[in-house]
């Protein structure tokens, strides 16, 4: 793994390792954003509360009395990708890696709110972890604060899990031990890990990382106005060659990667060796499965030596493409566009 | 006035200079985010659109023939005193001079919505100046963007007033000709100059002065929340003796100042002049308006040389009193703690 955050660990997948379908656990991305707080299951509870009729709290052991459900889905960091972007921006400098695919075995979030009641006023989900510490620039709030995500009703109804398990082990303390939220679908700053709380809320919420951090520009009628992150865009990532890579002229190569997007699946992949003036398509592997990602192939035929920017392209089953460029509303989040890839043809 | 910042121009009244409830239209502070829009009357609409029924525009000329209303109010904006706050914060740094009390003439926001028919989902209306630029810091939405706030429908429907006069003379460019809103008890932000649209939303407006700016940190059960700015806080300032003054010993000198604060009316200032271990009161003159400010006198018998600190209190008929230090939720803004003035007595 490469470290891109000594304390709290940041470590990314170097992405030239992507073999499967699945990313074993020790290669799968950590963002923390505080120290990894340390808990003791027995102590443990989620609590359930705010606007609903019955708020409760449960154990890791009452969750595993519940129907349990595995669901395959891919989380990408809201900030991978970060290093493409020229010049440098503020934020964890991630390349390629910040991305993984996992089996995540737990409780339906759901199932836990129709348990509690939620009033007819319910509008968000908030969903709280055990992490906290101080935020150092302004616009900050004073005092220590939690990490917190909130999901709108329909989407905290739909098929949000909360995790226990992840490629059948148990959580590991950094990846959220004893539980986390997987949203399917969506940056990975929603699945909110070392879960503690879950707040029905009858109003927006507002906290920092919905607001100052993890949220974007989108222009409408009146102007630019500030929201909170939330799907994850299609985008297809070249994991070999990796940047700088020499490789041999006149010969054949297997570039290959991965694509996903959100509420679809991708169904073209296209990859340019030429900086982007021309494209080939890609063969992609197995089915395609919604929310998680498709892996993919593409035979090049090198050239001549030389210098040359390879692209990949995706396109989802809703018409969506990547963008060449990075659009600056986006901050610096989401970034989809084609990223180059150059490597030396000697 | 003194100069904060050369272009645009942000210019503060001397403080020390106030003598009546009516600020003169060339002592009253200047804020402006954008360079002064060159506006020719002849040219300039009003439009009113967004979720209603019948979508408008008008011109001056059918404003003025609307039923007119004068109304006095005081406009602090929500970073005066900022240099008050130690370590140094970001942003102009205002002293004591953010602020003013005017008479303004001009039609009610109501009548132009009851006319325009607003929507049952009507929710916020937001009101959009014609200066623009671009933003500097990140994060920031991309491009230009204009200035632009919104109130709560029932605040819109309830006292605001888009003025073309301001003490009985038409409207300066710098104080947003030919037409500004005034937000009665707001800070001075939400009285948005130069204005070209109202826009009725059935959203939560979450523009760049709604949110990166002009907001604040409102601890609630789930956490610290962005909320946007408001109301004014309760709060009294110290005209004379201004900072550094140079006093004589052992005679009578005239504490003056003003307070304000918003729903409300202020009922009490006291004055401290040893560093707000005892506080004596001061005689309120006039009666007491709401939206404006009192103006106050407090008399001093000056003790024998040396260094002394003095402060003003203010407490409104909400019976809220202003705080000993700054609230570190409010950022940089909302200054509104007791203030020392630093003189020496010789």
């Amino acid at each position: 793994m490469i470290t891109r955050e000594k304390e709290p660990p940041n470590l990314e997948m170097p992405f030239n390792a992507l073999e499967d379908f699945v990313t074993p656990n020790e290669r799968f991305y950590v963002r923390c954003h505080f120290p990894i707080p340390k808990i003791n299951e027995r102590d443990w509870r989620l609590k359930v509360e705010g606007k609903v009729a019955r708020p409760f709290e449960v154990t890791m052991e009452d969750l595993r009395q519940m129907p349990a459900h595995t669901i395959t889905a891919t989380l990408e960091c809201a900030g991978n990708s970060r290093v493409f972007l020229v010049p440098k921006v503020k934020g964890v400098q991630w390349e390629l890696g910040a991305i993984g695919n996992a089996e995540w075995t737990g409780v339906r979030l759901r199932d836990l709110l129709q348990r509690a009641g939620m009033a007819n006023e319910a509008r968000e989900i908030i969903l709280e972890g055990a992490d906290n510490g101080t935020i150092a620039e302004p616009p900050r709030p004073a005092g220590k604060i939690n990490f917190a995500r909130s999901l709108p009703f329909e989407k905290a109804m739909d098929d949000v899990l909360l995790a226990f398990a992840m490629n059948g082990e148990p959580l590991s303390a950094a990846h959220g031990f004893p539980l986390r939220a997987v949203v399917p679908g969506w940056y990975g700053m929603a699945s909110i890990k070392w879960l503690r709380r879950i707040i029905v809320t009858d109003q927006p919420f507002n906290g920092y990382y919905q607001s100052i951090d993890y949220a974007y520009w989108q222009r409408g009628d009146s102007g630019p106005a500030l929201v909170p992150l939330a799907e994850m865009q299609v985008k297809a990532e070249i994991a070999r060659p990796e940047n700088n890579e020499v490789i041999r002229a006149n010969s054949k190569y297997l570039v290959k990667g991965a694509a996903w997007t959100s509420k679809a699946i991708v169904t073209k992949v296209e990859v340019s060796c030429d900086s982007g003036r021309s494209w080939g398509e890609a063969t992609l592997n197995g089915d395609a499965t919604e929310n998680a990602w498709r892996l993919w192939g593409f035979e090049w035929q090198t050239p001549a030596p030389g210098n040359y920017i390879l692209m990949a392209r995706a396109t989802d089953s809703r018409g969506r493409m990547q963008p060449m460029e990075h659009d600056l509303n986006r901050g610096t989040y989401m970034i989809s566009h084609c990223l180059p890839i150059e490597v030396e043809v000697r």
